[in-house]
C-alpha cells in the first residue's frame, strides 16, 4: 500500500528528457573519477525535514499535506517508516539520517520513550535489512524539549545534563543496532543567550565531559561509528558554541577530542557563520576533519537558517572539488538537510526538491572532476607558489631561514616584482567548466 | 611652538563642567578597585588615526585640516613626532603605539626606509625621556604597499616573505629601542581573495614560520614585550586567517604559538565577525590570552569597519568587566584604533573624540567595578549554575559520571525542573548599575 | 481568583527602590513638557506575545508555564481576557492590543470561528467597561493559517482574497465594537518567496484594492479609527512587499491611499531593513505619516526578528525624541510587541520584562526632553544649515536659484570654507543627557 | 602607438576556443529575439574604474601598472583618452561613461576645473568622431572633492549647494556637446553621517531643487538626454537618501519629478539594500522607470561595495530576464561599473574581466530569451493566478468586489484548496535553462 502513490520511481533519464520524476544528471552507476557517482555522493534524506516538519514557521502553523496526518503518536510513527522506506526507494538514495525524536514520540517517562524508540528501531532494522537501505547517521535531539531550554551538554541544570547523557547513551546503542557509520553532535542549545548570565568555562568544561563519555561508551560498546560535529554559530541561540570550523577544531582540540571527531558540516550554518561553505570544508580538510556533509544552501540576503535543497552550481562545485580533493568522505556522505518551502506542500514536491539536489550535485561532482582532471586550478596554484619551491622560498618553507637571514636578502632584492592573482579570468574558467559538464 | 594652538590642556572637571575640553567622568587618579584609573586604563594613542590618516574613504580623497600638512617627507613626519607628544601632554594619555610606516616615509628602497625610521625613533625616544610617555607598542605595516598585494607573511612570493621578515626585524629592534611593552601582528592583506588561486595550507604554515622567527630574534635581541596578534575576520581580504579570537587561538596552539602570544582584541571586528565584543574578550579571558585591546566601535548596520571613538556604554562596561575580572591587560592597555569621522575634520575633533573615548571608558570602568564589588552577575551564575556543586552535579564535573551512571541517575529522576534565566531583570538591572555611577 | 498570584500590582518607588516589582522611573502621573508620562507614552500590552505565545522556536516547543495551559478552546480564551485585564491591572498600562486569532480560537468554519470571536469580544467589552481599559489596536492575523500560505490580500487564489476579506471586515466590527483607536494592517504573507513564480503588479494592485475596501467599509460603519500600516522587510517571507517607511509610503501615495493610512513603526523591522528605529520615525514623522510604535528590539548580530523587550536607552531617547517631534502620536500609542526569551518563562518574567521596558521608555522620554527643553539638537542644527536663511541660501531655498545664476555666484566663490559637523562630540553630549535623567 | 601593446582586438570565436582574449559567447551580431546582441546590450565601459582607479583600498595604496601613470595633469588625462578609444576597440565595446572629474583634473579654481573639461571633452569629441563610439551617460562626480564633505544637493553648506548646481550645469553641457544619451545622479554624498545634526527634510527639499533646476535648464539648452538616478543604500554616508529603486521612486513622485527621471540601478547597490538586483529591476519596470544598468556583483558575505565583473549566470539571466520585459533598455544600456580587483593589477586583465563580464551577459541574454520564448516562467505564473481571471476573482480586479459581496463569498466557500508554489521544481528548470545556452 503506497504512501506516495502519485510519484513513480525515479531513475535516470538524461538532460534532454521531459519527464519531471527523473534525474537528468544522477546517474548512480555512472563512473567519475574512478568511483560510480552513487560511491561518491553517498546521498542520505533526513528524516526530520521530510517526514517530521511539516512546514510551521515562526509566523504560520503547518501546511504539509502527508499521508501519516490522519495517524499519532506510535502510529503514525510506524507510518514514517513506512514512507521513509518507499522514499529512499523510489528516489534512489541508499542512506537516511535521524534524531531520535524525529522517527519515535516520546512518553512521560524516559523509560517510555525509550520503549517507544525500541518499536520503532526494530521495525526500521527490518525495514532496512530489506531494502538494503543503510543508516548514515543518527543523533540525539537535545534542543526541542523544554527541560533543554538552558542546553543539553551546556545546561546550567546537572539534571538535565544527566537526561542528555542517557539520551547520548540510548543515541549510540541505536546507532549500533542499526549499524550507522556515523554518530553525530549538534548542539542547537549549546551556547549562551547572554553572557550576563552564563558560565562559559563551565559549559565548555561539560560540553567536552559529555564527549568524552561518549567516546568512552562507544568503545566499551563496540560502536565504531566515526564521531562527528557540526558547527552552527547561532540560530536558536544568540550564540553556539560550535561556530565554525575553525572554533570546532580549537575546541577539540582543546579537550583532547580531536582524534576521536570529525566535522559534518553544513552548507547554511556557514553562510551564517560569515563563510562559503568550501572555506568550510577546506578548512576541515587541511586539519584533517571533514567527515561528512549536510548539504542545502541558504538564502544570502536572509539572516536565518532557510535549509533551502542545494541547486546552486557554483557552491556544488566547489563543494565536491573539496570533497574529491579529501580523497572522498570515508563514512561520511551527503545528507539532505533541507526542507521543501512552506509553500510546496504536496508530496511531488518532495521528489522535486531530492531531484533537483541530486542532479545539482551529480553536475557539481562532473564539474569538479573536470577541474581535478584538467589540474585547473591546480596548476595555477602551483605556478602562483613556485617561488617557495627554490632559493630563498625553499629556505622559508624548510625552516632554515632567519628574519636576519631573510633581511640580508630582502635588503640587496631590490624591486620586487609581483603577478597578477588573475581572479576575473579564473572566474570565467569556473563559467566554461561548470557549464560543460 | 603649539600644533595645536587653539585646545588647552585637558583635565578632570567632574560631571556638571561646561568645558567641552574637559574630562567629567576620567579622573586619572581616581581610585577604582585599589588602582588608579590611569593604571587600569593604560590609554594610547593611535598614531595613524590621529596624525597619519587625512580623512580619505573611498569616494573621497582627505578632508582633515592639519598643521603637518604644509610638510612633506621627513619633515612632515618629525611635525607628527611634535604633534604627538603635544597631543599626548594635552590629552593627558601615558601611551602611543604605531606602525612602522605611520611615523616614517618609505624611501626608494628598504636601507633609505631603515634610515628614515631611524631617525623618528631617535626624535621620539628624545621626547619620550623627557615626557615621560611611552609605547603602548608598535608593528609593522605589511598592507599597505603594492608589495603586499597578495600578502606578507602568507604571499605567494618568496621575495615579499623576506621583506616583511626584514620588516618585522626591524620593527622589533624599534620596540627595543623605544621600550615598547608590546609587539602587535595584525594581518591586514593575511587571507585570501579567493579560494580557486590560494594555497592555504601553505600559507598558514608560512605565518606561523614568519612568527616564529620573530619570537626567536625577540629572544636573541632581548626584547621582553609580550607579542599579540590582533584577529579580524575581513576587510581588506575577503577572508582573513585570524578571523576571531577563537580561530586564532586554534591557529597559535596549532603551531606551538600559544605560549608567546596573547591577542589584541578590536571592537569593530569583533562586530564584523558577528560576536560582541565582550564576547571576544571573555573567550580570551578564559583561555588566558587576553592582551591588549583596540578600543573602539562599529556602526551594527554597516558592513565594513568603521573604527568609531567608543561611546557605547553598554559596551564599555562589559568590556572593562572582562577586563577586571581578567585581572587587567598586564602589559596591554586600551589603544584608541578610532579614527574621527571624516566630517569632523578640525583640530577640535580629536581631542572631543578623545575625551569621548576616556569618559566612556571611566564610566564603563566604574560601572563594571560596581558589578563586581556587589557581586552583581557573580551572584546570579553562581546561584545559577548551584547544581554542579554537589551530587551528580559534582560527580559530573569530578569526572566521576559515566553515561551509564547518568543514565540511571536520569530513569528515576522525573520531572525536571528548571528556572527562569531571568534576561529581562537582568537587562534592567544592568540599566540601573551603568547610569548610576 | 488571581491568575498572577505571586505578583503585586506595580507602582511607581524611584530609583533607589529594591523592590524588583517595582517602576524606578515610569511614574504615570509626572508631568514632562506639560503632559503625564502616561498620557505621552501610551503604553499598550500585546495580546500575542504576552498570553498566546508559548515560547517556541523553530527549534523547540514552547517553554512558558502558564495558568491557562490547563484549558483548552473557549475556555482557554476566556482565562486569558482575565488574564489579560489582571495584567494590564497590576502593571499599570492602559492599553492592549489583539490579532482576531489571538483573543478567540479558529473553528471549523468561518461562521464558527466568527461566533467564537463574539464571545471573547462580548466578553472583554464587559472587562473594559469595568476595568476603564482601552483597546489601542486590534488587527486581523492572515499569515499564520494553512490557507495564507501565498498570501493575502497578495495572495494568488481569489477564494483566499475573498476570505481574508471576510477576515478585515469581521475585524472592523470588532474594532467599532470595542472602540479601538486604531486598525493596523501587518502583512506577515504579503510579499513573496521567489519572484520565478509571482506577479508582483497584480499582487500590489490586489493589496490596494483590499485596502481601499476596508477604508471604504469602515466608513459605511462609522468605524472612525485611524488605519495604520506596518513596516518589515522580510520574515516569514522572502520579501515583504511593506519593506519600510519609505516604500510603504510609496505604496500608499502610488494607490491613493496616503490620506487613509498612518505608520505603525516597529523598533526590530527597521534594523532588518537596515535603518535605525529612529530614522523610521523621523521619514514617517517629515512626511506625516507617523502613526504609532511597536516597541521592542532586535540583536544586531541576528538576523531575524527577536522581539526582544526595549532596553536600550540610546534608542529609547532617539525613539521618544521622534515622538516629541510629532508631537505626540495622535491616536497611536506605544505597544510593546515584545516578548520574554524562551528561557524567560516564568510569570514573573512577563512583569520584569514589562517593568524594564517601560522603565526604559520613561527614561527615554525624560532624556527626550530634555534635549528638546534645552535645544540641544535644534541649536546644533539651526546653526549648521543658517547658511540657507540668507543670500544665495535664501535663494535656493525659495526657489529662484537656477543653475546659471548658481554658476555665477560659484565662479567667484572661491575658496569654500565648511565646518565640522562635530560627530563626536554630539555623542558625548548625548551620553550626559541620557545618564542625567 | 598602442597603450595596450600585449592585447589584441578580441573577436567572437565560440565556446571551445583556447584563446583567453577572445570572446566564447559574446557574439555582437547573433540575433536573438529579433535584435542584435550588441542592440540588446549596449555595453558600456566605466572611465573611472577602467582608467582613473588605481587599485587603492582603505588599507593599501594603488597596484595597477598602466602606460599613463608616467604622465601628469592634463597630460595624464589625455592619455586615458587615448587609452579609452583604443580599449574600446579593442574589446568592442560601443559606449562608455565617465564623471566630470574622471576625464580632466580639477584646476585651483572652477573657472580653470572647466577649462581642462573643456580641452579633454574636445579631444574626445574628436576620437568619437572617428571611431564611432557614443557616451552612454555622463555625470558630475560631486562625492570625491573635500568639499563635498556634508554632501552636495543635501549639504548643509550653500556655497557648496551653489558649486554643486554650477557643476551640474556643466554636465550638461558636456553631454549635449558629447551626445549623451543619459544623464546620471548618483548622490554619493547625498545621505547623512548621523540624524542627529541632521535637517532631513530640508536636505530632500534641496536635492529636489537641484534635479528641478536640471530639468529646467537641459530644457533650456535643448539637451534631450534621459536624466537617471542611482540608488544605493549606504557607503560612503552611513545613510544615503537614494536607498533602493523604491525610496528613490516616492522620492521622484514627492517632488513632482518622476516623469523626467528614470533608475539607473546597479547589482551591488540592490544588494547592499537587502535585495536581489532581480528584484530591483523588476520594481523599477513594473513602475515603468527602469532605465539602465550599472552591471557588477558584490561578494554576499562581505558588507560593502565590491564592484567586481558579474559573472554570476544566475543573476546575469534574471536580470536580462527583466530587461527583455521590459522590452529593452530604451536609451540607458548595461555600463560596468565594475573593476578589476587589487591583485588583478595587469593590462590584461582589464581585457579579460570585460571578457568574463560580456560573455557572462551574453549568455544570461540568451538564456533569457529562452525563458521567454518557451513562455517557462510566464505560463506558471498565468497559471498560478489564473483565478483572478474569472468569477469572484475578476469581481475583485474589476472593483466591484466589497467587503460584504467578499465575505458572502467566504462564508459559503469551504474548504479554500492551495496548490502548490513549487519553486524547488522551478529552480531545477531554471538549472536546464540556464546551462542549455
Amino acid at each position: 500500500m503506497s504512501i506516495f502513490k502519485n510519484v513513480p520511481k525515479i531513475a535516470y533519464e538524461g538532460r534532454n528528457s521531459d519527464n519531471p520524476f527523473a534525474f537528468k544528471h544522477y546517474n548512480p552507476q555512472e563512473v567519475v573519477l574512478g568511483k560510480t557517482m552513487e560511491e561518491h555522493l553517498r546521498f542520505a534524506v533526513a528524516y526530520w525535514h521530510t517526514y517530521t516538519a511539516n512546514g510551521t514557521d515562526p509566523f504560520g502553523v503547518g501546511t504539509m499535506v502527508r499521508a501519516w496526518d490522519s495517524y499519532s503518536g506510535l502510529d503514525q510513527a510506524k507510518k514514517r517508516v513506512e514512507a521513509n522506506f518507499e522514499f529512499l526507494d523510489k528516489i534512489g538514495v541508499p542512506y537516511f539520517c535521524f534524531h531520535d525524536r524525529d522517527i519515535a514520540p516520546e512518553g512521560e517517562t524516559l523509560q517510555e520513550t525509550n520503549k517507544n524508540l525500541d518499536v520503532i528501531v526494530a521495525m526500521t532494522k527490518e525495514y532496512m535489512q530489506s531494502s538494503g537501505k543503510k543508516l548514515l547517521w543518527n543523533t540525539a535531539n537535545m534542543f526541542s524539549n523544554p527541560r533543554f531550554v538552558h542546553g543539553a551538554g551546556t545546561t546550567n541544570n546537572a539534571d538535565v545534563f544527566a537526561y542528555a547523557a542517557a539520551q547520548v547513551k540510548k543515541g549510540l546503542e541505536v546507532g549500533l543496532e542499526l549499524g550507522a557509520e556515523n554518530y553525530v553532535f549538534w548542539g542547537g542549545r549549546e551556547g549562551y543567550e547572554t553572557l550576563l548570565n552564563t558560565n562559559m568555562k563551565l559549559e565548555l568544561d561539560n560540553l567536552a565531559r559529555l564527549l568524552h563519555m561518549a567516546v568512552d561508551y562507544a568503545k566499551e560498546i563496540g560502536f565504531g561509528a566515526q564521531f562527528l560535529i557540526e558547527p552552527k554559530p547561532k540560530e536558536p541561540t544568540k550564540h553556539q558554541y560550535d561556530f565554525d570550523a575553525a572554533t570546532t577544531i580549537a575546541f577539540l582540540q582543546n579537550y583532547g577530542l580531536k582524534e576521536h571527531f570529525k566535522l559534518n558540516l553544513e552548507a547554511n550554518h556557514a553562510t551564517l557563520a560569515g563563510h562559503t561553505f568550501e572555506h568550510e570544508l577546506h578548512v576541515a580538510r587541511i586539519n584533517g576533519m571533514l567527515g561528512s556533509l549536510d548539504a542545502n544552501q541558504g538564502d544570502m540576503l536572509l539572516g536565518w537558517d532557510t535549509d533551502e535543497f542545494p541547486t546552486d552550481l557554483y557552491s556544488a562545485t566547489l563543494t565536491l572539488y573539496e570533497v574529491l580533493k579529501n580523497g572522498g568522505l570515508g563514512k561520511g556522505g551527503v545528507n539532505f538537510d533541507a526542507k521543501v518551502r512552506r509553500g510546496s506542500f504536496e508530496d511531488e514536491d518532495l521528489f522535486y526538491a531530492h531531484i533537483a539536489g541530486m542532479d545539482s550535485y551529480a553536475r557539481g561532482l562532473k564539474a569538479a572532476a573536470k577541474l581535478i582532471e584538467e589540474r585547473i586550478l591546480d596548476d595555477i596554484i602551483d605556478n602562483r607558489y613556485r617561488s617557495f619551491n627554490e632559493g630563498i622560498g625553499a629556505e622559508i618553507v624548510s625552516g632554515k631561514a632567519t628574519l636576519a637571514s631573510l633581511e640580508q636578502y630582502a635588503l640587496q632584492n631590490n624591486p620586487i616584482r609581483n603577478e597578477s592573482g588573475r581572479l576575473e579570468r579564473i572566474r570565467a574558467t569556473l563559467n566554461e567548466v561548470i557549464f560543460s559538464v
